[in-house]
């Protein structure tokens, strides 16, 4: 079997006011966590200002750290249809920005992820942050958002192994 | 008083399968009909891939063109929370693609846009559609989303005329 080369992955936790991004890199069964941070609008600018401040941020993170492929959380808000539409729009702007580069994107539920994470599919987010220290010993994050993106990440470095590991088995 | 020139508005009423677009010219008082046209996703990629679409057509649109302000209908759906979250997304690249362009961009809330065009705040497609083709005999449209965009930008003259009005009353 041939070495499989490093795939660097972005997660990204989407959100109007703060946009979290982590980015790690799989290669086989190790991990390595490459950068992290947060991406922000600001509420005193109309709201498509705010979602081109976020598509500038996005932009600029994937032109610097060109990820391979990108996992983006499929938040599903319980709140009013104001918040949900808030966040889709944000949504948007997170989905677009890796198409746009010709980057494979992947959605994944909250739980997902934290089964991915944590091991079951509940959990809050300080064990989710808990876990990712654990997982990733060098991971620094800067914001709770940034956490969430570089758990979305993980939870997308199983899920390609598991397609992966399904391929080969099919005599890929 | 000097002569106005002419201002071109795009009108952008967003839904992920169709998004429609209408792009008039006002000039004083009066109102001349540019193009409209519908952009569409293709339902059988990923969300991702859909909403390049959507980015790709409207750039296009906003490159051919050259709108000088983009009015953008502030939809609120009513049903389940995952349409919500889906038409946000597409939302967000309504808004997103002029602001990129350097397009200032309003929004207005449908009633807002019925009474604009009908004269009262509720009211039918058809009313609206029928009202279009009264105030701008010369408009054409392929589709419903098309028709409601050109009632979207026709809204915008309006409302941009009284908050001139309102700025020379005030002695700008």
């Amino acid at each position: 079997m041939l070495q499989e080369c490093p795939i660097r992955i972005i997660g990204i936790d989407p959100g109007l006011r703060r946009t979290g991004w982590g980015i790690v890199e799989t290669q086989g069964n190790a991990l390595r966590f490459v950068a992290s941070g947060t991406v922000t609008s600001d509420a005193k600018y109309d709201l498509a200002t705010r979602l081109r401040q976020l598509y500038e941020g996005l932009g600029s993170i994937v032109h610097e750290y060109r990820p391979d492929e990108a996992a983006v959380e499929q938040t599903f808000v319980n709140k009013d249809a104001v918040a949900t539409l808030k966040l889709g729009q944000a949504r948007g702007i997170a989905l677009l920005v890796p198409s746009i580069a010709a980057i494979p994107v992947a959605e994944y539920a909250p739980n997902a992820v934290k089964k991915a994470v944590i091991g079951v599919g509940h959990g809050d987010k300080k064990q989710i942050h808990m876990m990712v220290k654990v997982l990733m010993p060098k991971a620094s994050f800067d914001t709770d958002d940034a956490a969430d993106a570089i758990a979305i990440a993980i939870c997308h470095t199983h899920h390609r192994q598991s397609a992966q590991a399904r391929m080969a088995f099919a005599g890929g």
